[in-house]
């Protein structure tokens, strides 16, 4: 299972399965032990224990034995690059895919999930060897998705007008704008779910 | 001489040189035909003769003759992109630094001007073969420079955090935040610069 956390979903990660034990992946944020801790202390008020990835001297090893990974958010390309540097993309989709290992992502770490992170909101700080991600699902993800605001002085482009320029490349997959959730398909009507709404149908059918 | 645009700057591009025909550069929105028309009607009613890139049998050759050279704004990775894929990065940097071509950008044609464009707010929408650009400065620029709203609701990193974070990267140079101009320095305290301001020691001391 593939969760978007902020909160309750926490609760989800672990009810899944029987994890105790999480596997954190600090990369997206510069200092990787304070992110750390900022987790393990909220995540043992919820009953998990937490070892970090950039703790480990076998990071590869440690996604291997992992009960469960989450991959907190910051700089989508940074987190891209490191996990690329590290060897893990193909790791963690094996894990999760094969094994069954619950995967949880935040902002950045919800965006590596997908196809490619070509629908993150950040800035480019890094250059990661390329865009594909580890594509835990057929489509990608815009998080922190905004409407356009009308009254707005800003002269660069909107949100929306981003994932249509998305749309205006050849075989670009379907993009989940995660405010509550709108979806954008590539020549289709762009489509409004309520929160709750049952979306398992991007699994098998996200073109 | 290069140039920042949205208005007046169109006329001194003009008084720089005997400038009559300006090469336009299309490559950041999709619809080419379509935005060399709006630039090329604008510039008209400003006196020059506008050629387009695009319609050019070999663009390498259209840079190499221009009087001056527009690269319009839209998304900078696909302009990047583009510009590599016509194997034109080189060409214009030859003709701004050694021939004395005039230069102007708008937007994502202002980044792709700089160092990199690791300091753009678009989105990646397509992999560029590296995020190094034109360097016709030694430094980066943030377009749209935005200050942060403390009353917004977002969620996702602020503009100024973003920058701050790109220079958390190892041999960063310094970013101008093109609102009036803001500049953020690896290390130094941020220093706002207000309209009219002398910023050319950023062409010698930019680091």
């Amino acid at each position: 299972m593939i969760y978007d956390c902020t909160d309750s979903l926490h609760k989800k990660f672990l009810f899944n399965r029987e994890v105790k034990r999480i596997l954190f992946v600090p990369y997206a944020l510069h200092d990787r032990d304070s992110f750390t801790k900022t987790a393990r202390d909220k995540l043992k008020t919820l009953g998990y224990e937490v070892d970090s990835v950039h703790e480990t001297p076998d990071p590869v090893d440690a996604v291997r034995k992992a009960e469960g990974t989450f991959i907190g958010g910051g700089n989508t390309f940074r987190l891209l690059k490191a996990l690329y540097d590290k060897k893990l993309v193909t790791e963690i989709r094996k894990t999760v895919l094969e094994d069954g290992i619950s995967y949880m992502g935040s902002s950045a770490g919800t965006n590596v999930s997908t196809i490619s992170i070509n629908t993150t909101n950040d800035m480019p700080i890094v250059y990661p060897p390329t865009f594909a991600a580890i594509g835990l699902v057929p489509f990608n993800i815009n998080p922190h998705y905004l409407d356009p605001d009308p009254s707005s002085k800003h002269m660069g482009e909107m949100r929306e007008q981003r994932i249509i320029q998305y749309h205006e490349e050849p075989d670009t997959p379907c993009v989940l704008g995660l405010r509550e959730a709108r979806l954008f398909q590539r020549g289709k009507q762009t489509t409004e779910y309520e929160p709750g709404s049952d979306l398992s149908f991007l699994l098998t059918d996200a073109q």
